[in-house]
């Protein structure tokens, strides 16, 4: 034995790993798909393996499909969807380029927090919480602000909002503007069509309705934006987002950048694999029935949802708490009983809502069903 | 179906995933034990469940053992090891801190070029690769530059040089100086005592000898390296790694920064609880005894290690390619032909050196003696 002092205070004997089955109907994550879990365990290769960079590729073409985008700089990122969604403003942002956000919600205001830390000059414009910008609101806000890039979420995960994309392409185009868009409770779930909306930056998450567990996430940026990134005069002020090298390891170059998250890669690939298997449209439709069912259930309860309908999410919802109910326990009691997790409301809409994701593998009738039947015992 | 124009042309028909059988014996990955790739798998829950919370604890704990720390922020990172990295500078550094780097190694010039873009005041001090510093010339250089962080490369990965650190965390006191150490080779494979040691912050990876996947990453901070970040003038300039926030999540107050790896997580715990189970002598017993076994193996093949003895890791071996070799073809041959992935030299190093890495799991007799029985037949 090597004689160093070593001590043994947090040498602690804990049993082998176990879970208990949740039910995971919150805003993120939702249950990986069992074949995405058990993809998660295949035996490893190198970040450079031949077998890995045909992975790469597959990937790669896998998500474009998904964000119906033709984007050469369409990759995952290592890390969790905040990181890809840093990712797009560390990449874009240079000192005192104006950046307009678009904040009708907690994730908006990430944006801004995130944007500022890069040096952006910022600007927002507001709306209520679970509602959406206007078209003709996003023009006279451009026009007034000219900014270099403005960023919209079209799934607010903190409202249930779904943010209408119509017009804002062309918008942008004639402003000179780049047009960055939160997609991270939509890829896979809620139509999305990047290239046809025009969307120059996109980021995801995994953990939402691509049904994969959190720790890789999806982010694209367009011909518009890799010009903007390609004429930079200050280096990326954060290296491991730095997508002029990150872009060579996932290009044709394979230039070693950071060990990509091997096992995270293979997941993500069969998530996406299912994303092609089922196809887009029979996936939207699937979360849209599913979501009009639990809409119609809580109609039945007496619960409103926060959001109109015309803007509201499929894949989650954001469901009013009666007067005179503990929400805490109620997400409390839900979780206890009867291994279903929902959160609750985030920021201004704290205490007010609780959030149920109905995302991916997750969204399936029975799932809703028994949420329903859980509300209804819980709040009678 | 909903009418929206879906194009199809990404919309691959891929196989079910497969991996060829590797034997990792390169810089990292190294294989994941297979009770690491068994927990990876498990269910999920929540990030906020309170099953999650406990076992964030059980991590936490388990990582300062590994590490030999007290230290209250001690972490795993949500990104591969360059993000852990970056999160030590990303906190440290405020711009015109001066931050002295030992430069002996790829990783050492990483170190220099992420603190450039905190904007830190770099200074270098430079060794040959494969060399280390002795303390008197370290003594010189921050008496001679006043840094106020001093980076250095406990285990270089370029070289397999390990830098010894008596006597440096007494120097950086005196100087009121933080110390700052990559571990990424070391931790969990290689004799490593931060608080004995005096070292104020740290990183390391999950795929080299703690053998679980990558892409999730040790970092720790002690006292004197929190005071700094507590009175910092300026935000973090990185949200995704920005302590004062993830920091929340991690200790008692729970907040919500971002949505962790769950299913990594479960897959670390495993590996600590390995690492654990083992005891750390007894591994770095076995880490040295494995590489004892396979440097006797390459002199008796006529192979020389590029690295002195005395500084020379276990973890890490570079061998020099022979005279009128081509190593890519070596390279090329034992992983078309044995499975087994080692790498070429990086940086200064390229073409001059193997890299073998016999790290955690794979630190076993019986991988070195496939890997010299291949090279044997494949240099013949």
């Amino acid at each position: 034995m090597i004689p160093y002092p070593i001590r043994n205070q947090f040498r602690h004997t804990i049993g082998q790993l176990d879970m208990p089955p949740r039910l995971l109907l919150g805003p993120g994550p939702s249950n990986a798909h069992p074949r995405v879990l058990q993809a998660l365990g295949m035996r490893q290769v190198g970040h450079l393996d031949p077998a890995f960079i045909k992975l790469m590729n597959e990937v790669q073409d896998l998500l474009r499909y998904a964000w119906q985008t033709e984007n050469k700089l369409t990759i995952p990122v290592s890390g969790t969807g905040s990181a890809a969604m840093e990712a797009t403003l560390a990449n874009l942002v240079e000192p005192g380029d104006v950046v307009l956000v678009g904040v009708n919600g907690f994730f908006g205001l990430r944006l801004v927090d995130m944007a500022g830390r890069y040096g952006a000059d910022m600007r927002q414009i507001e709306k209520p919480w679970g509602e959406v910008f206007e078209l003709d609101e996003l023009k006279t806000a451009v026009a007034q602000h000219r900014p270099t890039i403005l960023a919209l979420v079209h799934a607010e995960t903190s409202t249930g909002a779904c943010q209408p994309l119509d017009g804002v392409g062309d918008l942008c185009r004639e402003h000179d503007c780049l047009l960055l868009v939160d997609t991270v409770t939509s890829l896979g779930g809620v139509p999305l069509l990047l290239d046809e909306w025009q969307v120059d930056a996109a980021y995801s998450g995994s953990q939402k309705c691509l049904s994969c567990p959190p720790g890789i996430s999806p982010f694209t940026l367009g011909p518009r934006a890799v010009e903007k990134l390609s004429r930079r005069k200050t280096k990326v002020a954060n290296w491991y987002l730095d997508m002029s090298l990150v872009g060579q390891y996932w290009g044709s170059e394979r230039t070693y950048h950071h060990t990509a998250p091997i096992n995270m890669n293979y997941a993500l690939r069969e998530a996406l694999r299912l994303v092609a298997e089922e196809g887009l449209a029979a996936r939207w439709q699937r979360h849209r029935e599913t979501a009009v069912y639990f809409w119609q259930g809580l109609a039945e309860l007496g619960l409103d949802c926060h959001v109109a309908e015309p803007y509201r999410l499929p894949s989650l919802t954001t469901v009013r708490v009666p007067d005179g109910v503990d929400p805490k326990a109620v997400t409390g009691r839900l979780l206890s009983e009867y291994n279903i997790e929902i959160a609750n409301g985030l920021g201004q809409l704290a205490g007010k809502v609780w959030r149920v994701g109905l995302m991916g593998f997750n969204s399936r009738k029975e799932n809703a069903a028994l949420l329903l039947a859980a509300l209804r015992e819980v709040l009678a």
